[in-house]
């Protein structure tokens, strides 16, 4: 297993201030109707303050229904809500205090240590990249992370919106995937891996055969070509990937998992009883969608912590995005991602970028 | 689902000869010890003749143990065995009469309709390619098909060694896509997609992009991107890919299967008596493995039948192999594949071809 005992502890030194969300209560198929609950459950659970962004009189109405005794919630107003249609940056100018962009600015300016929406993955990565900035060496965001777990334990990325990587690109991949898994999963020594269609030097497409010499010569822990079979096989730590290739992928995967339920579903029924059945139907369709397991993924390259999750998160889902947000904070992430990626300027060739940003 | 009722009969008139098919006997994991049952269990089922293609000595022994009654099984006799580590090209003029060009010479020789092989990949392909020839427009031997059914039943292609494919390569496999399907499957009028991380036109990498215009203005039936949950979707019966992406997809898959069960059975245990977990277990595998399930799939592309199945299959897989051989020639898969790529070749502008084909 990845998992190693040596967790570290944040370079920064631990920061006594209590943690504090910005959740976009906004985001999200269900709104504040799933988002309200799932912040008073990790206010609750996690000993955590939020920051409730949206709009004012939905919010107040959706917390009026339940018990907030001794929890840290707050409500802070917002104007519309970006949404998955939108174009996001348009929609940032038309839009410039929807929820989202509210909840960054209160990361920004300090009254929050992370923001998490469960809206429009476009929207929290363009206003990320805008109120937070991008590190040294990132163009633009990324996401990623052990999507796979439990199945696997290896930090994917880029699984988003990453396309046509160049080399460059590719290889801060590596360095945020090593901050990743070496502060918030306490790997000791990562082991790096790019995704392709054999294990042997040269075997891949274009791309690969090109960003293969700049990993083995970087300060990575390169461990050479990995393949599709290999992600669940324990031979990289991160596994890097074109955003192209990543984010089918992901979605590969879901639709897989769904699937299998459904048809293991009708070829044992007869066999086992119903709830056996619906267990292991659950259990098929939890583990093949582990975005939704885990609450979400951090967005990679940006400075500051922000948690993306699924649309169709419910409370339980937005109480684990909160906790993986705080985690993230606590391990710190984001300085550990800058160290990852000042070690490997020296190796990154400036090339002129193809194509708009 | 993808199977439509107008089966369509072959092109080529009836052919009223018996069909027999040229085996690699010494192909796969396990060589004879494998091959011959599972070629005995083709003649019985499926009443087909098959040539044993290898060493005849060890043929012999293997066919020694089992009762031959009334079948028609022949042996021919072959030197030596291009192996998984050999580079085919090299292999095959080393070994001018290994078993499985020796296979695909009785094909061409018609002694044999079709060749089946559970050996190198690469060899089969080579020697296809060189012995049956190329399909028109076509450059490079292409594998794929409805590998995840029953989850899924969608050709999907190329899975294989065609990477960095042009646009003109990809329009190729959605014609050979649709031959299959509109033959093998019986689908009536094909939908062919493009494999990407959008459904809009304009989403995906640099590659999709310029092969979407490609298509749209082609003779296929074609419905634009599909994502990744799609391919389980019935969004379209024909999905192409490069092959970089399809091979890393399709290991994944076997890997993400293998892992589900093992998880499942630790998840599901106390729940459920052993002999059930067992029976998920088996389905889950076999399920994300198709490939072997089908016992393996068609070269396309290449001028004449060749089936190439999974190194680990047993006989019952093997003889699966054959039933596919056989399907492939009644349905006149061949013909088939010839006209589609005829139909669209007045859209394939002729590119030069990028690096060594």
């Amino acid at each position: 297993m990845a998992s190693h005992s040596q967790t570290q502890r944040p370079s920064g030194g631990p920061d006594h201030s209590p943690f504090t969300v910005a959740l976009d209560a906004m985001g999200g198929d269900y709104g504040p109707g799933e988002i309200v609950p799932g912040a008073i459950q990790a206010a609750r659970d996690l000993g955590v303050g939020v920051l409730l962004v949206g709009d004012e009189g939905l919010v107040r109405q959706a917390l009026a229904r339940h018990s907030l005794n001794g929890l840290r919630l707050d409500v802070v107003p917002s104007q519309g809500v970006i949404e998955e249609m939108d174009h996001p940056l348009a929609a940032m100018r038309e839009k410039p205090r929807a929820s989202v962009v509210e909840a960054a600015r209160l990361v920004k300016a300090g009254r929050a240590q992370a923001m998490v929406s469960m809206g429009s993955t476009g929207a929290a990565m363009a206003t990320s990249a805008l109120v937070f900035g991008m590190l040294e060496g990132v163009e633009r965001p990324a996401i990623g992370g052990p999507v796979l777990a439990p199945l696997s334990n290896a930090v994917l990325l880029d699984l988003g919106s990453n396309v046509d990587c160049r080399p460059s690109q590719m290889l801060g991949f590596g360095a945020i995937g090593v901050a990743f898994a070496r502060r918030v999963q306490g790997v000791h020594n990562p082991r790096v891996g790019i995704l392709s269609v054999g294990s042997e030097e040269g075997k891949g497409n274009r791309q690969v055969k090109e960003v293969y010499h700049l990993f083995k010569q970087s300060s990575l822990n390169f461990v050479g070509n990995v393949e599709g079979i290999d992600v669940f096989g324990d031979k990289a730590d991160v596994i890097v990937c074109d955003g192209f290739v990543g984010n089918i992928l992901l979605k590969f995967t879901e639709g897989l998992g769904t699937a299998l339920a459904r048809r293991l579903a009708e070829a044992a029924s007869s066999a086992l009883p119903a709830s056996a059945m619906h267990l292991l139907g659950a259990e098929l369709s939890s583990m093949t969608n582990a975005v939704d397991l885990a609450g979400g993924g951090p967005l990679f390259g940006v400075n500051g912590i922000a948690v993306i999750g699924h649309g169709r998160s419910r409370a339980p889902s937005i109480a684990r995005a909160v906790a993986l947000a705080k985690r993230a904070v606590d391990f710190g992430l984001v300085e550990a991602m800058q160290q990852e990626l000042a070690a490997i300027q020296g190796q990154i060739k400036r090339e002129a970028p193809e194509g708009p940003p």
